[in-house]
């Protein structure tokens, strides 16, 4: 699948493994850009409709046009149980493509949220839904349904390629991509990550500096730092 | 009056019906601004300064001049029980024009919120009286008091023009002008889009696609939309 | 100590009069700035990371490199009790410097919060925690640490000048700093205009306009406003 | 003409009498806009696409849609010798909406120029041609022809107001419009004002300081301020 | 190669086909783009730092870190003549990552420019040198070299994926990424697209109309327009 | 003198040493920075109103007010030949605070240029005049002689702190500050930087690589860098 067609659909999708997300749930995007070697994140123009949405799932992603949310529709039907739409635009455009009646839609297609580069309404009633939306802006401005894009072909999404079947995981810190191929590993990274944060976290509030925990007092002053008085 | 006179208080305004305001008021922006047929919205850099504000009134307009809120002690003698405060500057200005004082005094006169293209500050304080207020930026930068602007001319505010006496609807999804003669129009357009929503949405939620409900397949093939596996 | 060395961890800092940081923690961002002559505020890019954060202490400042947060660690050393750490960087730079890790040490240390030209993460912990924190961005991007910044020399933080042990005061109007030697002043300042604005707040809140209380019906006259019907 | 009607072109619009056109071609939009009051400006992020560009002429107007430029074709019909088209649209947009093409069909059809609040390609082209025209944006991106706009409607141009007719000047310090009835007259004050001009300059030149020439010394004391060595 | 590996060079790539890339080069971004679909185009925050600038290459491509420019010297041993190196970095930044030495070095090495989603500097110098350089900011601040990137992996720059080998053309208009495996065709397209608007471009110099020539008036009339005096 | 003072003119200044200044002038922005440190930068918004605009001289520094360009009358009398105006305002402001009017004034006075952190008017005609003017905008909108600023206070202009009296270099690349004390040393460091770039830039072009030139491939290495073909 290319990047470059439009008025594509398609249908059947490898998605990342099911375990490798349930477990990539469990852990924040700060843990995960970093369990990636500090790839994959989106531009943090991205934000949350609503304070504490947070979502991880597996991506149908959507090309969009501006001004258009056709596609959204057509992506509707390509849903299962667990996924997240990602939906990017041909060109930048903070029109609302995404609204309740959608959001329905997709919840009963069995999908846990949105990830859009573009704009979105009734942040309200998506609060009260508690469906997670995360988008580049909040625009009542409605769209039109009159040119074709593609769904579950590879797009780039606020900075981030995103292919269909890859995990995204969006939380207050930001949205970040994992290849469906690095799932598992990456999970296991966040874990691991993690476990050595809660050591550390105990130290640093007992008092303990950073400076001496990480050893970084030599390499300062190698690097010439001095301290006066 | 001309949107180009500085220096003028018009004291007799027509304001939008009452009735129709009211009916106004149980729609949201963007329900109201798909009946207006996409048209008379705020730009989207306008936001709330606290979570949950939202207002539907008539505009008392005042135009301002960057650096200086004189004109909104002038505009708070005209108001009436009912109106919102639609406030423009003659040029881009982020400083604080209003605070917790003229919110008192515009609450004690009778209106019923703030839209303002600039600055507004003591935002917790407009919060706890939950006076709505939907501005540009939040600035703690005070203002002087030095140069006429007007009250009750017609002004460019985000994008939109606004006459005395339109009705301005203000909710989480934005800002929307309604022209007081389009009031009523627009309400039953608004309450007529509602009902139909309703019964979409039920059957969205029941996993009914857009695409079928809509009657989209036909264009979208007709279009050239393929689907491959 | 010069704005233009880097390398350097200056560890005697004076630090404003207790009391008057005290008495200056009991007044807001906006009357504080207009107490110290309507200059001192930072930019208003600066937003509080959760709603309700606010802090008031004395500067541990720290001037960073883009993308490397080397020294905050060093400056974590440096914090004593009411200490607020204020963070500049050399280039604008919204990668996030600063989480949940470093504000466990940093509050371990004393610090009442931090206040930074730069991103940050993990903010629904800081949430959680209640440690407030100001910043111009939020992003799980996490950085290095290899180049030299400094702590406690003077730094321009979000168009502010902030010298060590300047008195930092921040709220969700802004950001406001006031240099060590004006605090007592300026704290009595701020008092004689919040007593002053209660009793005007209930002179409006009677309905009673402003341009009576404030008596600009005749400079506004003078002025040539002209009220037409 | 409502500015709220969709689908509707104006065939007959009253232009600015041609002799104010004229003698307002002869002065520069700082000196036109401090003319008609300090209003009337267009944002300042309108630029012209090629150093040198300007264009003074009688609007007509164009309302597109997002990503569409359907209308400017429907608007090339409607030009006569002298205008220039201006085009707004429905929601904030830089997708390129015009390039040599639109360019050379507006030239043949006698209009002098575009002022468009959204983006145009082909811009060294256009340079080549020397048809000026002053945009949001340049951009590569090409647009669709499905959805009506209006032509000669009233519209918000970059925060402007711009009916049909009303003369339009655009040169390397921004936008400004006068409304066609003011036009006479705001030609004749932007003269006086231009002649005024001449004298100061010599002065100033010549070394008088703006304080005396000004009578400035006065009020600035009264104001308070002090010099100090 | 994937996208996420940092640390790695590629040395040996495949460059697309030379006449292609002649070809290509015939063409503006414009016609390119609208050639390829209307994808492809890199964020029109893209600029040339020079009037006049244009380029067309095979993409050595680079992945920096923020406030360093360590991999530029990686990548310039990699350059062959008619390469465009195109850099992209981890995460936002406008720090001057190049200028006229490293310039000196590339146009050594037989590169033809530079597209860069950061800054640079040393403009002055590179427009006297006339080696075109399209990015996203100027800036005259400098950078370390300190941390690894990537040389010859796939990246994101300015929203658009670059393959090592892709065809890579600049101008005015902006910036539009062709897939080696696209560019014979795309070219193709392209002469056809531009031979097709000679003709037009005579009609309408002609007084012809798009109305016409395009044959809008019927579809227009069918989507609703309205034509009034 | 603090930066906190409204409505002080401080005549006395001391300038930085002649001969110092001469000898910055003889070298570029990004150059000098280099010789600082990689400290002293303005922000990178601004931006020359003309090709080829440069300007090295020392500071008269001038607080505004928004909207208010009365201090810059209360300037010009404290110009001396050699001086550059810098001025700040009291909060984000891009009116037009200055004109051709003014720059013959300041010319008249000796003045070299101005930097300013607001907007400016009449370009085209300090373009002939070739008076270098760097802004962060160009507006036609203008301003009013109503409030107190200051003249040779230290100010924070587009995030540096410039001192009366300073060195400030402005060129395509940027705006740079050099403190007067530190101007000989810093000229000295900047001629040392760009004798050294000279034998750099003949090897580059000789077609050696940093790579070899700077001795990078052992530290590459060592980080981790790998090859693959």
């Amino acid at each position: 699948m290319s990047m470059y067609q439009l008025g594509i659909v398609k249908r059947n999708i490898v998605r990342a493994d099911r375990a490798a997300v349930e477990k990539l749930s469990r852990f924040g995007v700060a843990t995960i850009h970093e369990a990636m070697g500090r790839v994959g994140l989106m531009k943090n123009y991205m934000k949350p409709v609503y304070t504490g949405a947070h979502v991880c799932g597996t991506a149908v992603t959507v090309l969009l046009q501006p001004g258009d949310n056709w596609m959204m529709h057509v992506a509707a039907e390509q849903l299962q149980a667990g996924d997240v739409v990602v939906a990017a635009c041909t060109s930048d455009n903070e029109d609302g493509f995404f609204g309740d009646l959608l959001a329905t839609s997709f919840r009963a297609r069995g999908a846990l949220g949105l990830i859009i580069d573009g704009g979105v309404r009734d942040v309200k009633d998506l609060a009260e839904m508690d469906f997670p939306v995360f988008s580049r802006a909040i625009n009542a401005k409605g769209t039109i349904k009159a040119t074709l894009g593609s769904v579950n072909i590879p797009v780039v999404c606020a900075g981030a390629v995103v292919n269909p079947g890859d995990v995204v995981i969006a939380d207050a810190d930001g949205v970040v991509v994992v290849p469906a191929a690095m799932a598992q590993k990456v999970a296991d990274a966040a874990e691991a990550r993690e476990a050595n944060e809660t050591e550390k976290r105990a130290k640093l509030a007992a008092g303990v500096l950073g400076l001496d925990m990480y050893n970084m007092r030599e390499p300062l002053a190698k690097a010439g730092l001095k301290y006066i008085d």
